[in-house]
């Protein structure tokens, strides 16, 4: 099979949205005059953001669930994405699985593959993906204001735990295990938290290099420090079964610095507790306060028994 | 040097028309109300498209220029871009020369890098890139009717010739070498001459594949067939002084089939010949008429003399 084949039989469906889609040297498509695009990309490497043992239905969804992930960050609702491919050889089992994970979780974010590129060469995965939101709405990492409250979203430290099991540096019975490990290779994208929390969160970020890592970038980049509690972690909120029955240091680890959680990290002011919880309620997405911005530099980590942490918490650096 | 330090040292610049640039989970831009985006990608694997004994700042203004073709064939005008790296470890100079060769192509396009994405792997260079065009004046490559001319601009065959004098096929002196080393390392995207040509080209494509097998997707998508003459080659004409002293076969070969030419292959009512000479005068970009669509389906080569040339010429596949 050539080239043109491969993309007819795997990728090429019908434009919706796009005036023009694949098949031309651009797509055409119309933004709605009163929305502002929200642009996001992201590369994908075999060996280093998975493995070539990976189920290319998960693998399909998952290359494109990080990149929801990031509109989602930005409170934008997805629009079209373009998808670039290096494969080493045609593999058509493999595309068929890829492809049908890729479109079914396109389909449920009515998002449209409007264009693409494959080429031979080391399997390696490229989207760029953009969606909408009105002017001035978008949610931001530089927002956060001394005083906000923090918050994550869903369970954290299960994709950790799935790896470690991976690894053979834990162990989980086979329906724990089966459920941690769809966390790790089917992440939720939180589209639908990210539009709820428009008007309301100050700042978010979505989590994938680990909570203490990425509340960093937000700390950052809105020029404030915060203090980070851990006593959510000892309770069953926040945290899924497997992960809340590991030791406590395990837990703490996996949870603050595990990576690949794919869940929303958010500020949001205190007079607006009320409506955080509103918004996760109305999109069924629990969400945990887990402490609080402040005008000092620097992250500051609690113990349970709210007494300063010395320990340091890594953060993933592909260069580090 | 990690990760987000090579971000902020080689590809972060102050956002201008993005309302937020690279740093956080999405770029955010606003698009004209009265304009559609013309959207495209392109993924460049070491080994494939280039040589690892390229120069970097030749593979920065390579990797934005294919991309940039692609605008042009659509006659759109350049608006934003993002870059995906996989690098397979930090290498400074390579980061410097690499940036360099990228920016300033963008900047005399004066398009803006909005985000990326940076990963330890092997090199691998993913631009996808979004213009702007008038709603409906997008070229498209569906456009060719039965009786419309056919045209390429500038002159084909150059990037083919260096890439065979670099495999010890062809040898030149080192005057025009050097002129055929920059048409294969630096391309000129032609974007000035897409933009003249909506509203009087009927189809148009970029030549990246060679003349033969991109010509073939205009009149596939078109339902069209087509007489292409070669006597055009055999004049100055269309051709640069070393591809016009090659021998007839040579460049026969290399100028229908070569391959990187990066030009614009157009059809155009007959009606329009004033308004197309206009257009290529207009942005000092010359063009060749080579041609003429027809409703009989396939593609009549013609030899020097009118007479039906039976030799095939091939057209590049990724896996064929």
């Amino acid at each position: 099979m050539g080239e043109f084949d491969l993309i007819a039989r795997y990728f090429q469906r019908p434009a919706r949205r796009a005036s023009l889609g694949i098949g031309d040297d651009c797509a055409i498509m119309r933004v709605p005059s009163d929305m502002e695009l929200a642009i996001s990309t992201d590369l994908l490497v075999e060996g280093r953001h998975f493995l070539n043992t990976v189920n290319p239905e998960h693998l399909g969804h998952k290359s494109l669930a990080v990149n929801l992930s990031d509109l989602a960050a930005c409170g934008a609702m997805p629009w079209g994405f373009t998808l670039s491919l290096a494969l080493p050889r045609v593999d058509e089992r493999w595309l068929e699985g890829f492809s049908q994970g890729l479109f079914a979780l396109a389909d449920e974010h009515q998002i449209e593959l409007v264009g693409g590129d494959t080429t031979q060469g080391p399997l390696t995965i490229g989207i760029t993906i953009w969606g909408l939101v009105p002017p001035g709405q978008a949610l931001v990492r530089h927002g956060a204001q001394p005083g906000d409250d923090i918050y994550v979203s869903g369970t954290l430290g299960d994709a950790r735990l799935a790896l470690e099991v991976f690894r053979g540096h834990a162990s989980l019975d086979a329906e724990d295990w089966a459920a941690m490990r769809l966390r790790m290779d089917k992440p939720t994208p939180r589209i639908a938290l990210g539009l709820a929390l428009r008007g309301v969160a100050s700042a978010a970020i979505d989590l994938s290099d680990g909570l203490v890592g990425d509340l960093g970038h937000v700390l950052k980049r809105s020029h404030v420090g915060a203090t980070l509690n851990t006593d959510w972690i000892d309770t069953a909120q926040g945290l899924s079964a497997p992960v809340a029955a590991l030791p406590w240091s395990q837990r703490l680890e996996w949870v603050l610095s595990g990576g690949d959680d794919y869940e929303l990290l958010f500020t949001a002011h205190a007079d607006h507790r009320a409506e955080v919880q509103e918004a996760a309620m109305s999109v069924g997405v629990p969400v945990t306060h887990i402490g609080r911005i402040e005008r000092e530099l620097g992250l500051r980590v609690m113990d349970r028994n709210g007494e300063p942490l010395s320990r340091r918490f890594q953060s993933f650096d592909h260069f580090a």
